[in-house]
């Protein structure tokens, strides 16, 4: 027996969204029916809206409803050094360690050959303007520790030599409250190559 | 640093989403602002379209686009016999394993104190109405065996006991592929109770 076709569907939709196997979809969508007329116009409304008033911020492309992001727009924060990460997530990881005062650029991907993506499709030629405009001092490279990520921050270690500005990557090591013995070998190989000396 | 309003919104709304803790409803609200404005448009359609066209049943209760469902329809189902069942969900269920020909009756929920769900709450007026009217033989009651869904089932059992039809319960056991050594003590004490002798 089949389900009405749009419960159906609805369930189809459902199971776009990651992370969400079939089963799953079928319970949500249940518990979709259950929710009021009122409650299911609101989350409709809510998915059209986000998707509707969120756009890349004109000057570093992270998500914003504005022009230009809280960031770029803040006084408060350091417009010489910028924070380049793969995506908006990582703005709002950063931000949350409270310590980084700089500004950032989202590059909207990772160079990835296997998935077709190059350089040419990323958030980097707005990146080289504003260095070139705005008297920055220093680039952080913060793509991830993965071989897309690290391939991405070095073409841009490479395109960006030339500029007057300083180009560093974030630190390797060992995360926080882990356990050595849980931890693979090239993580602790990095953590030792890494290793800083105690100030007397 | 706070997430933009209109995403925010939306990460409340995945929340009320079974099973969709905060981290969860983050990774689809991202998810969703990459998906194309239209699939989003589609995806927020399909909520609100099941909504509106799936109602219940006017003969049994169960979810369907139609005044009657496919079920209550059906020339080549047993209308005398009627399982009982808490929801739609169950009967899906029961359909999927293809053996039972006869028809259902959906509660909408089981008699439950706690939650102040007390039998004028379901659906019950409609399935005394059928049993008085349609000439029907048996009626298999099929509500969890949970506490709620026993005292359901009695309930039920219990008001149809002067009516002229067979009443029964579904069968307590072992489930089928269980190991035994697993089975709650419970269960074994009713599959012992409910044993059956092999035919000759």
């Amino acid at each position: 027996m089949k389900y009405p076709n749009s419960f159906e569907e609805l369930i189809e939709s459902l199971k776009k969204l990651p992370g969400i196997g079939p089963k799953s979809a079928e319970r949500m969508a249940y518990q979709i029916l259950d929710m009021s007329e009122y409650d299911v116009k609101e989350f409709a409304d809510s998915l059209v809206k986000a998707k509707q008033n969120i756009h890349h911020c004109s000057v570093c492309g992270h998500m914003t409803e504005n022009d230009v992001c809280e960031i770029c727009e803040s006084p408060y924060r350091d417009h010489s050094t910028i924070c380049v990460v793969q995506s908006s997530k990582d703005v709002f990881a950063i931000e949350k360690a409270r310590d980084y005062s700089g500004v950032y650029h989202v590059l909207h991907g990772v160079i990835s050959p296997l998935n077709g993506v190059g350089p040419q499709d990323l958030n980097i030629p707005s990146l080289i303007q504003r260095i070139e405009k705005e008297g920055i001092k220093e680039i952080i490279l913060a793509t991830n520790p993965t071989t897309e990520g690290e391939t991405t921050a070095l073409y841009l270690s490479k395109i960006l030599a030339n500029k007057p500005v300083v180009v560093t990557r974030i630190a390797y090591g060992v995360p926080m409250g882990a356990n050595l013995d849980y931890t693979d070998e090239y993580t602790i190989l990095k953590a030792l190559e890494g290793r800083r000396q105690y100030k007397k």
